[in-house]
């Protein structure tokens, strides 16, 4: 009835996964390899047109973009346990924080991983080889992202992106000042996506950031938030990164 | 009990706005004038750290960011009209346009109307005076767009901009090749999205894309989103804007 395509346990396939062990909502798993591109292959992309995990399949439906996956498994799984206030105003704050993170946070601390991993990846493979991986990308963003980070991201553009990494991190830390959760009272997607899209790695990713003391309450949640079950089954799932390549998640720099 | 902190029917103002009125949500309107950058002025700072319009006020609580408000007068009133439907699916199908709209479309139609109305006020405001009223603009992002639109977005960008809005043209003719509205069957927040943050103006800001003829289906859906009479009735809101500067409605180029 429900199956998810995703690949490791890490940023947008993790936030998508924390939803499915918080609700407790049995799915079948679909590993999409990302260090075989199978993203880009044609029978992959005939499911995803723009060629990226995750993507949800329902009942025949298809449902991609992490943040629209998180709201539906709200509305269509309304007896599982709600990631999202009851109220209007709590459903407010929650999308306040969700199209922050999304639109402000992510990319950036995306670019900071891709820089440190993709790089070397991209760098590893062959002119020839290289070009034809990026006709298979159909999305224009996916491909001008690959092709800079194998020529290398300019070091304005990184330090932009710390810099909205900074703001976010004063901005969450402010907030959980006043709420013990990003949304209010209550645990919700606010907090999965900014945990799964860069909090959860801030000390290890920016440790000049010295997230700890700049940020004590973002550190104390960031322990809450790992600690939960629901977060820990996630984690859980297979991780088939190369050691060496697992910048996102801290192991490597 | 509803109050609305709003500036000319255009964008995301007239994309608040069409919400109130296609709901018939009675509501107090508040004009904030951003020709005397009102916007940035401490008093409204206070209310919105973000200094942007518009802001819904609630029984006191401040909402903003347009997506954000529609879904909330959706969650808050769900006797009026609804603009969202009711059905998982279509709500994930109304999302994902949202998203798209917020992401991938309303910035770049926003820097080809700044391109011809806010580099020509930019550059009419003396030097000491425009780092006066930059020092008053909370978002950094908004800092920068002023200070490049006063020394002038670079062709480079002015031609990616007019790709993705192209690209946002085609997906939307595309769509309406398979469903009468961008979610479906039923006109939602996605169509009031890519209506008022620029798919109204499509002929007039970019003649040379040819739109009647690229998109005859969106022409056809401009026109029927637009003899709506809530969108009507939006459009009769004030408008105070210098017509020789109305380059975003299209009046002028």
């Amino acid at each position: 009835m429900l199956k998810l395509y995703h690949a490791e346990p890490v940023a947008n396939s993790l936030k998508a996964l924390i939803s499915f062990k918080e609700k407790a909502l049995p799915f079948e798993s679909v590993y999409v390899d990302l260090h075989k591109f199978e993203q880009h292959d044609p029978a992959f992309v005939a499911i995803n047109p723009e060629g990226q995990v995750p993507v949800l399949i329902h009942d025949g439906a298809v449902i991609t973009h992490t943040s629209v996956i998180a709201e539906y498994l709200e509305d269509a799984f309304p007896d599982a346990t709600s990631l999202r206030p009851s109220d209007a105003l709590g459903k407010a704050r929650m999308r306040y924080w969700t199209k922050f993170c999304d639109e402000h946070v992510m990319s950036y601390v995306s670019m900071h991983g891709w820089h440190r991993m993709i790089t070397v990846l991209a760098r590893s493979i062959d002119g020839g080889e290289f070009e034809k991986l990026m006709e298979r990308i159909p999305l224009h963003e996916q491909r001008e992202k690959w092709r800079t980070a194998r020529s290398g991201f300019s070091p304005a553009d990184l330090a932009n992106a710390t810099r909205k990494i900074e703001v976010a991190v004063d901005k969450a830390e402010k907030q959980l000042a006043e709420t013990p959760w990003l949304a209010g009272n209550q645990y919700t997607l606010a907090d999965i996506n900014f945990f799964a899209i860069g909090g959860m790695s801030l000390e290890r990713l920016f440790p000049e950031m010295n997230v700890a003391k700049r940020a004590p309450r973002l550190t104390e949640w960031v322990a809450r938030v790992s600690a939960r079950p629901g977060v820990q089954a996630a984690f859980a799932m297979p991780n088939r990164t190369n050691p060496a390549l697992r910048t996102f998640t801290g192991e490597a720099r």
